[in-house]
């Protein structure tokens, strides 16, 4: 009966699992202080392949542990990602060997201040040395080279777990061939500390904690509690306990420290955060919680403003992602990852998901989330893409549709072997697929829309999901051969600044737009007074949204402004093609071109 | 000397001040309980006229208190609003008589649970009654009463000082002429609830607070001293943490559990909280902060969706102001407070201030926010308006800017004596102050611009800053006997569902549009294949932004899909002027209306 429960407790999953002990008994530097010896306490699901290619490591967040996925052996705890990994799932087991360990400094199995100190017998209490992120990721190295594992296939972690993963691709960046970032930041700001100093002045001024030397039969339960209830605050958004708790009250039961509104009742919410803290002081420890938020507090490769040179060894391929309620580590602070990597030229990729559920979102059951880190680690299938393919000739029944890659022919053949593409408006990533595929080219695109900027990632090609026009503006001057609009130009608010800032990151700049001086175009404004709907432009007034259109006639005389301004561009190649997009036509482009794709080459190249 | 000392400290400033006593001898009824009597503390400033019109009462926040400005007497202290409040200051005490008093239940002077229970002769403690906002207001009335106040001119608040403006209102609908809602909510929110509960228990948690008995000697300082750390950073934005601290680190001085990176030194940001704290601990007293936010947590004049009807009564003008960067109350829920007035058909705008600061944005020196707070009370004097007049023209050089208000003045004469006109991007509010002078017409505008909002409160109109879409949608069917759209239909995207649901809302909308069929744009646009630009359309592609341009045969064609689709409306009156939009124009408008002007009539109306 109770094996028959297990089974169905984890139908699917990885099962029962039992917890393994890795001992480093050698003396073990730290960033600040040694330690004599130190064990991990670790998990495994999947099987390490003849190549030794498909490990995957899994860094937990602050309060987390090894036991990812499965059920215990013992206590029948299901694992903290459970839903996440296991055969066939987004981490999928049947493929990968999937690595967590209890972080170094941690309290679940792992040496940390719970720990007997070798020198006094003694458990070391406050006098374990501080810790930093860099510690707990070089103690999981031993970890791999214990397990035999000599390169990575993906270091996967959210939060805390997202750090360690940033600073695995610094610290070995040849040993990890991807890594996943989610909701993390390079550097604790300000508030986080601020939070954490809270949580942590809590603890220490519950007397029983003594110092740090309080005996585990009696120890500071009421301050940890409380630096726990702030805390899962900052893990959850406005929103989400809105939808959650509201104002509903409750019947009081038993919970640290009542008080009711006229003796009877309290809001669930509160109740919910007693028994968050209460839950807590159970399995966790006070100092443990003293030091590992101090290596959150420490955690800063950004300093003053060296972010980009830290990160300049870095090989591995990174996606990091960021979720829209996150105010803890938020979108923005997520964002500043890949934007340095792509500065310094890696291979990057951010995407945002829109999630009410806050910083704890990553831990949450989100289809769109789980899809992305799987289209991250295998791609998109054959299959799938074919079927794409197959679904998008079908709905090809307009001409506009047909057409729809004609601009990005011409641009693809402009595009030389192993130049640096960025595509701003990127779509699906078709065009950067097709360049690294034809071209070997390093390509990124920018897209603001959440399920563009994933299938780009199916398809394997870098993306930031965003604005353009902050894309364009962290990136360095002179840093891709290629800037690409592709019919997207008039969507931009006041383009010449925006033009001109391509202009400075890029050596070539390639504008295709539908030319809005088509004689067809004229001639019916003429003769109704009202724009012209086919198949290029679709909507009647009422059902359009804003844009800028332009002819070739303003697009060449806006370049002969900007360069004589300027001095710094001219135009180099130019196509149009006719009303069928498909024919090139070389006279009277303004009246015979229904589409125009513009070079313009900055003059010092 | 010393005297000298004073005079230079609040020079401009209403002086030295000192608190004085009311007490009410009688037995007071509260929501939950009764006082057999109690005492308020206050301070006023100017002078009380002889019509008894000019009182304004302030009401401060959770920790504030009753010095709003000058210098006390005894202790040099400065009030917390000094720079608001004083001489010719945006609320000027040499036109108004400021009161304000510490609220009922608070510890600087007022009865609150450190006063002596009479029917013990020991402190209240933790028998204080259960307190509310309503309790607070109920008090400050009779401190009115006893002042010989019989109505007010203003009441002003911010954070919990604004829920109190906001129960005033409610109250004593006839006695309060204006009110100026800040940094506020109508109802705490789960995440403000689960904030203020970390606090009480912390407090409760700390063993000197002994059930709430403890000894005046021998406090719970470090449960308080957490509450206050951790909520006062709700009270910042993160952005101001990281200008004001960054990551800086500083050497450590005595601070409430000190910790220290390697023993040396604190990031700043830990020491300012503990400081915070600290300072806090001096002032404040555990078990008013308990009542307090217990207060805070139950106030909640939403409920089930009954706002509107709580706001039934009221028949003050109200200005509702939240900050951008206030995450406590946040701008949104600010905003619901203004837009449940204006559903209840009351005069009541929401202006939101661009500001860094988190929710105490509203203790700093803003000069827009103070400017504000001055133009809401006594308006825009005639030397402002007509040096703004004189302005106007002398910039009116184009022809466009002459033009500027003829579709104003059509649409003016379509409205009745009376009405209620809604003008959607309402710009500085000319239509609406016309109308009011011109024919007592109810308006209401809204605009995304901060300025623009702003001067219709110098005007006097009522504004709702924020998105017309937004707006739109939560105001009630036929709420309005106009919605007025005055050259900003191009702006829109997907106009059809905005005109549909202007419609729902209005009797009749009027919609004015420069005709982008007008002939002489098609013969440039034939010639040149390329838009004109002159004083109508100002500028060429590159500095334009996105518009959705339509001309008379498009809004008629829409208008008559529309109406066969839902058959609810029909075109009433039309007004077309020529191309210099001064004479009108009857035939063939496409070609040759430069402005068209259109009733869209309900057909219900």
């Amino acid at each position: 009966m109770s094996n028959e429960k297990e089974k169905i407790e984890n139908e699917g999953g990885v099962g029962l699992v039992s917890p393994q002990i890795f001992k480093y008994p050698h003396k073990f530097s730290m960033v600040h202080g040694y330690l004599d010896h130190f064990q991990l306490c670790y998990e495994t699901y999947g099987t390490l392949n003849k190549n030794k290619s498909n490990a995957i490591l899994i860094c937990h967040a602050l309060t987390g542990d090894h036991h990812v996925a499965g059920v215990h052996s013992k206590d029948k705890r299901k694992g903290w990602w459970d839903h996440a990994v296991g055969p066939g799932k987004a981490i999928d087991t049947s493929e990968f060997f999937v690595i967590c360990s209890n972080c170094l400094g941690a309290c679940q199995g792992s040496t940390g201040p719970t720990s007997i100190n070798p020198g006094t017998g003694e458990a070391y209490g406050m006098s374990f040395p501080e810790l930093t992120i860099k510690d707990m990721v070089r103690a999981q190295k031993h970890l791999l080279d214990f397990l035999a594992v000599n390169s990575l296939y993906s270091v996967v972690g959210g939060s805390m777990g997202g750090m360690q993963a940033l600073q695995w691709i610094i610290e070995y960046p040849s040993f990890v061939e991807r890594a996943i970032i989610i909701a993390a930041t390079a550097q604790h700001s300000a508030q986080t500390i601020a939070f954490n100093e809270v949580g942590r002045t809590s603890i220490m001024g519950d007397p029983k904690w003594n110092n740090g030397g309080y005996d585990q039969k009696f120890r500071p339960e009421m301050g940890l509690a409380v630096a726990r209830m702030m805390a899962h605050i900052t893990y959850l958004s406005d929103e989400s306990m809105s939808e959650r708790f509201g104002r509903n009250q409750r019947d009081v039961q038993n919970v640290v420290g009542e008080l009711t509104d006229e003796g009877k009742t309290k809001f669930e919410v509160e109740s919910y955060l007693h028994h968050q803290g209460l839950k807590f002081v159970d399995r966790f420890d006070a100092n443990t919680y003293i030091k590992l938020t101090k290596a959150l507090d420490r955690f800063d490769l950004v300093g003053k403003d060296k972010l980009d040179s830290n990160l300049k060894n870095v090989q591995s391929k990174v996606m990091v992602i960021g979720f829209t309620s996150d105010w803890l580590y938020t979108p923005e602070q997520n964002k500043k990852i890949a934007e340095s990597l792509q500065r310094m030229g890696k291979n990057a990729s951010y995407l945002e998901i829109n999630h009410k559920d806050g910083h704890d979102s990553f831990l949450l059951k989100s289809h769109r989330f789980l899809r992305l880190l799987n289209l991250f680690l295998v791609g998109a299938s054959q299959e799938e893409l074919s079927r794409q393919k197959v679904r998008k000739y079908r709905q090809a029944i307009t001409r506009s549709e047909m057409k729809k890659e004609s601009d990005l022919k011409v641009i693809g053949n402009w595009v030389n072997k192993n130049e640096k593409v960025l595509d701003l408006g990127c779509g699906r990533g078709i065009l950067l697929q097709h360049l690294r595929q034809a071209k070997d080219v390093i390509g990124l695109g920018v897209d603001y829309d959440t399920d563009k900027a994933s299938a780009c990632i199916s398809r394997g090609v870098s993306v930031l999901q965003g604005d353009i026009r902050d894309a364009l503006s962290m990136l360095p001057d002179n840093s891709f051969d290629w800037v690409v609009f592709s019919r997207m130009v008039e969507e931009l608010d006041q383009p010449c600044q925006i033009i001109k800032d391509a202009l400075r990151v890029g050596k070539r700049v390639a504008v295709s737009f539908v030319n809005h001086g088509y004689w067809k175009n004229r001639m019916h404004f003429l003769k109704y007074g009202s724009r012209i709907t086919n198949d290029v432009y679709r909507q009647d007034w009422q059902n359009s949204h804003p844009l800028n259109h332009l002819s070739v006639k303003e697009f060449e005389s806006f370049c002969r402004s900007l360069s004589k301004d300027e001095n710094s561009f001219r135009i180099g190649r130019k196509i149009f093609h006719r009303g069928d997009w498909k024919t090139n036509c070389c006279f009277l482009p303004n009246s015979r071109a229904g589409l125009a794709i513009y070079e313009l080459v900055r003059d010092s190249t």
